[in-house]
């Protein structure tokens, strides 16, 4: 999920590729439809889901008992296109760089601006994500394989039911890093200051204690190698209410495109509870 | 190690039993000769070494260097009995219900006071103990098996080397305690709150890895079960310094006897970091 350094390069010139109001100002232009990691690397980015009010009130219960998976950065008024605490100018019709638009539970566009189909129903959940983390776990030193092999991190369906809300409901997604012990311990302290982008593991040791059969096979994602001397951790995942929208499969939806998120104006250590 | 309550009726009688200067006083008077475990038990009490001004100075370097085994609550002013941040009527020469006097790294005797043996040269140690974080694990409904058998919790000598200081030198002497994966997540997460009684885990998982070859044949305490569905959790132990006094073999050396600490006036949650 890296961002090629050269496309962006020749996208973001000599821009500020680490001042999130002007790479939002170049995705608003249209300039990026691409991945946002690496793009504003210590600002928070967010999971994106946009659901009409009727469904948006059960999405909200869905989250409100479902923190760990859909830990809510902010909830939007209806109709109100503004995130005014993720960044003064922020515009969520056109500040992705692509989004997914859902019909009945199946994806049917996959556009760069929403404009055309914003009505005055719609409420913007976003919803924190493991990147803000990751740069916690970096900056402490801890070895991320994924991101040393340039890969998405591997994701699973967990048999962990989420607590259902509304028609939503579904398996907790988790994602799984694997870290030698001593690092293992040092990654549930770092994540456990951090309860707004999934904080602690959920898990970690034996996949089959969470209905996991093969860590070599991941639901979503790329797998990577769990040495012999290691532990895989798991944490709760942004995916998970991805996952429940396609249970839930509600008559109108846009989210995100995978790796595609919403730069914040927020600092990732902000988010830090202590 | 649990106090058996009726011998502790006997003693204490009508007294406060949670009172920490009420029990240091009958303790005093040497009506109480027995373990601590139990008594005062929101109260922190503490390993104690005592040693002599020169090897004092050598053992105050080791603890810096290791503060997960050797987290130093309190040291005293050469000659002093007192410890006036810990209790201001405390006299360590009377106040702990058994010592062990050691010369040159050998038990020689094991008084329930050392006033007679008081030198103007002894510095006091008083180091933090595991009482005080099982205590809030406990608090936080997490299972303790050795405390639900009534063992001693099971201890091991590491292959994790402290680092020395003049004479003092030798293993980490770890504790492990066995929980399922989430419980072992949250049991981190406390034990992190507690820098003072050995903080955070140093290991967990497979024992090989820190030089145990048997987990059902500790080096000290009782060994417990670990059941399939168990990760085996391992702290930095107090029983440390004792292991490296043993091997530093002083001329004269005073400890509490095994399980008989010093109860202080100080509350288990006024360690918290956090």
């Amino acid at each position: 999920m890296s961002t090629s350094s050269e496309s962006a390069l020749s996208v973001f010139g000599a821009g500020d590729i680490n001042n999130a109001a002007y790479v939002r100002s170049i995705i608003r232009q249209g300039r990026w439809t691409s991945h946002t990691s690496g793009l504003a690397s210590e600002h928070v980015q967010g999971n994106v889901v946009i659901l009409p009010a009727d469904e948006a009130n059960d999405f909200l219960r869905y989250c409100q008992r479902n923190p760990k998976p859909c830990p809510l950065l902010a909830v939007s008024e209806p109709g109100h296109a503004g995130l005014p605490t993720l960044g003064a100018d922020l515009d969520i019709r056109t500040d992705l760089p692509r989004y997914r638009v859902w019909r009945h539970g199946e994806v049917v566009d996959e556009p760069a601006d929403i404009s055309a189909l914003w009505r005055k129903d719609l409420v913007t959940f976003v919803i924190g994500c493991s990147f803000s983390f990751e740069e916690a776990l970096m900056q402490a030193g801890l070895p991320l394989r994924h991101i040393e092999q340039q890969r998405n991190v591997a994701m699973y369906r967990s048999n962990i039911a989420t607590e259902p809300a509304g028609a939503f409901h579904g398996p907790m997604v988790v994602s799984m890093r694997p870290f030698k012990a001593s690092d293992a311990i040092r990654a549930i302290q770092i994540t456990s200051r951090f309860p707004d982008v999934h904080g602690a593991p959920v898990h970690m040791g034996d996949p089959a204690q969470i209905g996991i059969a093969d860590l070599a096979r991941p639901d979503y994602g790329d797998a990577v190698e769990v040495l012999p001397d290691e532990i895989p951790v798991f944490w709760a995942c942004g995916v998970t209410p991805q996952a429940a929208i396609a249970q839930a499969r509600p008559e109108f939806c846009i989210t995100h495109a995978p790796g595609a998120m919403l730069i914040t104006d927020l600092l990732n250590h902000q988010l830090a509870a202590f």
